[in-house]
């Protein structure tokens, strides 16, 4: 009976069409141009270099794309297991008709060739929104993107906010501020009216939200610009910060963000949780892990400090869900923002789904987003997502709790779809 | 037939009456006396809040019962998936009769009215214990309760201890010691004797247990009596304390409350992990949270010094399970008790149930406590851990390990109510 | 159809002989000669006393075997519910003939006397290894092990360190290691010399691993041998270390061993997160517990310094479970180990195993060793593991996402057998 029950709701589901809020989508070209864009995603060069295969042929310079994909096909039976290349198997059944269960030495070259074919359509990039019913696409913009280019009501702005808070002492960085903005932010002050400027060009096009990934022992205080002042200084100076001094340039940035967010109505995405660098010979995009010793805790004075701010929050550890069900129940402002990257399996998903319906306001969570490069992954990634909601709304409400179909049915279109509208702002 | 399983256990466990070994009822008011007793409570305050209700709509003065409730009802739509909801429903539909699955802006007045009538029956407080099953209800007293004019027989008292260990320093509790006891506490001796008087007074008036809860960094140590002489000194003399000292005051107490526990063979309840008051605009109860990040580890000291006074541990986050199970299995002081507060969902009880009755001894784990504050929430509380159970006992027990139906109703009887008695002295 | 699928999967890898890649198992007394060589294991000694056995009835001096199981016997319907007990009710049926569900006053002698016959039988381990279907037993062994008299192609060799790292400051260790070696180990040169030669001695007697327990906060890092030379004095000299110079000390030593590992090409067994002698008046073995605030960021370190040294990770808490996902996910020479003592129960198994199964590569899983110091026991453990196995690989992958029962049960051979020899060097 459940697994008759989760089937129904999962047809009903699967007719909603779709926003993904978390996203880092290249609206000049969303869409893949071979499947070397596909396998190149981190998933699976990181799967398969763990797995054995060495960093020097994935990353070898001027590699082909069909010579790349050659290359990982030769470790994917390592990976056969994992839920990563479930999605691909899904976009290769999906979008290129594909009909076996493994991609193998065998039946690449033809898949190969089937998706070049497919991609070098016209429309591909239509197909793929169309077929994945996907309305619209937030992206992850760099805070000096001139977002132009590009429709915005499909693609909507969201302004990253990272290379700010944790990369201000790098002159880079405010070489890029300087030059997005036209401020010379050599103090607390014009530092503030430089992020000010950033929010008014991005809300003027549209951006939906702030953005920012944060690593476990971060703690965020309010810092006063005098405090600051004579930091900024010294980092214009070339002199190296103390640990503790570039934490508080970092929490004055940080509180400035949120600060522009309470003045523009934005809600500030935090991902919590991610050390970066911590493989240090690992692929492109796969060096990053965590530290699970992290708590809510930390963001007491926030949450409390910004109150008309709508904070979605998302967490690397599975760990930290119940601190996220706790926080969103008892603060107006957190809600709780997707399944994040290591997290973001069906095992734990599993867990997270079942905590967040039970105990937080269903009009306070945000059920999921794909957070892919490439367009192709919204399918196979909400289509995981789906089947464990779907699969705890059969079992937790409709069987346990005795609740109809259709009560569970509203009840999943209002995390999968409706809340993303309503909290960001929507269509 | 897992599902038919579950319910040839679950109808037996319902059968069972019923000791609630901790709650927060008032027992010279302990059934409510309008719907709003019962929509007040902390779960619907804070989840209206967090979904949007002003405090001020929640907290106004002098508002009327009904108009608060009419207030809570237009929140509850977005509440309605929360298995705190459901104890409400399962409330209305029990106790009147109520007949919808939503309580809307059409129905509920009906229901206040249904409601209002049953409530004044005369013997609606025995009504409601009848049909809940309940024999027993424990209290949670203040130290200076003098726990006359009730029977406490019927409603067991607990010495609950936070403002002893953690508001020491203020002058209204030392006041409230003096009065309660008739000793002027001025150094280790004679607080310790003050205390001791709580413990006489308390036994004497047929006290189960000790109690408190604790923050998660805290550490109980072994302090001197030298050690805490001059700290006490300063604290009379309305000194400020350190951090260091405030910490060892706190230690100073809550280690002489566990001497008096061997000395009066009370068991300790502690409960760990709680941070009061970290969102500070929050409703009345609900503004305390946590930090997962805890651990029994901390406790080794005391369940090493303190072998004979038994030690019910509940803690708030899930992630403290396993401690807790592991603890239990080796320490014979250390019993599990409870789903305590977040960690109170299906969800958490779930994988907390099966952990404990897979790795701790039967006789050393206490099932439930509702944690009330009106009498009508034993019946929806103890319904939703009793399907939980019934479900782990069927599939854990009857189908995995080819248990008789018999004998896993048996393990569920003896966490749910037999250790209840053995453990706390019982009837 | 869920315990359809479950049961035909599991009914294959019945038939699969399995390699046992981590005991304790003595390989001169392998079985056990009476039933208090079984009851006599840890869990139930400790499981009796927490449920309130005293240590001084159970260790008592001079206390026949006999009498011993039935002290036991009294406490074990208090453990009637834990999976510990289950494994000693199926070597009792499994290898005794025993026919009831529960070891009582009754029945126990009956029981005993029957064991001890059969364990009289001359070919007793034989007809264990035969009936268990075990065809290798890998050992702990310390490092002065003459590794002499047994065969140690069936019962193999590991180097276990924990005395070398944690108590090198005792002179009875270093008594020891020198005696081993032939080398008076009195500066980093010569103690690096000494490790060597046990490398030497263990390699050469075909051991495939070195092993160690790590406490939760220690965290490895290269230290110089220039830093630990006065440090070495000391110890030599009888000065107590401080915290920090023990440390370093535990860390040089540590490192020694990874570098070590690579020349001799071993993979390194780290078994994470213990604390000894928590309890400390437990029963034999029944001592330790654990802090579960420890992370595997830790050891970033280690793992970027040795990329070809193999890691098989244990670790304690289930907490700690999705971190040992996404290091094994991510690092190369990270895998992940079995389900160790307080996590070895079939609610953490399930949940590590998922985690697990979706997300690492599945050529990195070793999913199961026994841990047992008494050849009977691999029996029943692993009989546990592959039930949630097999109900893993039923429901995540046969019925969740479509998979041939057959392709099913290759990835549960891959993780139950093929992986242990490929990553220790096999048969």
């Amino acid at each position: 009976m459940s697994q008759q029950v989760k089937q129904n709701i999962l047809a009903e589901l699967e007719q909603l069409p779709l926003i993904d809020p978390h996203t880092h989508i290249n609206p000049h070209s969303a869409a893949s141009t071979t499947l070397a864009d596909i396998m190149g995603y981190h998933y699976y060069t990181e799967l398969a270099h763990s797995a054995g295969l060495p960093k020097s042929q994935i990353e070898e310079e001027g590699l082909a794309p069909k010579e790349k994909v050659g290359r990982l096909v030769e470790k994917l039976d390592d990976l056969d297991n994992t839920v990563q290349l479930s999605w691909l198997i899904e976009i290769a059944q999906e979008f290129f008709g594909f009909q076996d269960d493994k991609i193998t030495l065998a039946n690449w070259e033809s898949l190969y060739d089937t998706a070049l074919s497919k991609m070098n359509e016209d429309n591909w990039e239509q197909q793929v929104l169309k077929q994945s019913k996907l309305e619209q696409v937030y992206l992850t913009n760099d805070f000096d993107d001139p977002l132009a280019g590009f429709d915005t009501n499909l693609y909507v702005p969201c302004l990253r906010t990272d290379d700010l808070v944790f990369h201000y002492t790098k002159s880079a960085t405010r070489d890029r501020l300087a030059k997005a903005t036209g401020v010379d932010a050599g103090d607390a002050g014009s530092l503030k009216d430089a992020i000010g400027k950033l929010f008014s060009h991005f809300t003027k096009n549209n951006a939906r939200a702030c953005a920012i990934s944060l690593p476990p022992m971060f703690s965020p205080q309010q810092v006063s610009a005098a405090a600051v002042d004579p930091i900024l200084k010294k980092v214009i100076s070339g002199s190296e910060l103390s640990c503790d001094e570039a934490n508080q340039l970092s929490c004055f940035i940080f509180w400035s963000l949120a600060e522009f967010c309470a003045e523009f109505k934005l809600p500030f995405d935090l991902m919590i949780g991610v050390n970066r660098r911590v493989y240090e010979d690992g692929v492109f995009q796969g060096q990053d892990l965590y530290d699970s010793r992290t708590s809510l805790f930390q963001y007491k004075e926030l949450f409390n400090a910004f109150p008309t701010v709508t904070f979605p929050v998302s967490v690397l550890a599975q760990t930290s869900n119940q601190e996220l069900v706790s926080y969103s129940w008892i603060f107006p402002n957190v809600v709780t923002n997707g399944h994040w990257w290591y997290s973001n399996i069906p095992a734990h998903i599993e867990q997270d789904t079942r905590a967040r319906l039970q105990a937080v306001p269903q009009s306070k969570q945000i059920g999921y987003y794909s957070d892919m490069y490439k367009l192709e992954f919204a399918l196979p990634k909400f289509a995981m997502y789906r089947r464990v909601l779907s699969k705890v709304l059969a079992n937790d409400f409709v069987i346990d709790r005795g609740w109809s179909e259709e009560r569970a049915i509203n009840l999943g279109k209002t995390v999968l779809r409706g809340n993303v509208e309503r909290i960001f702002g929507g269509l």
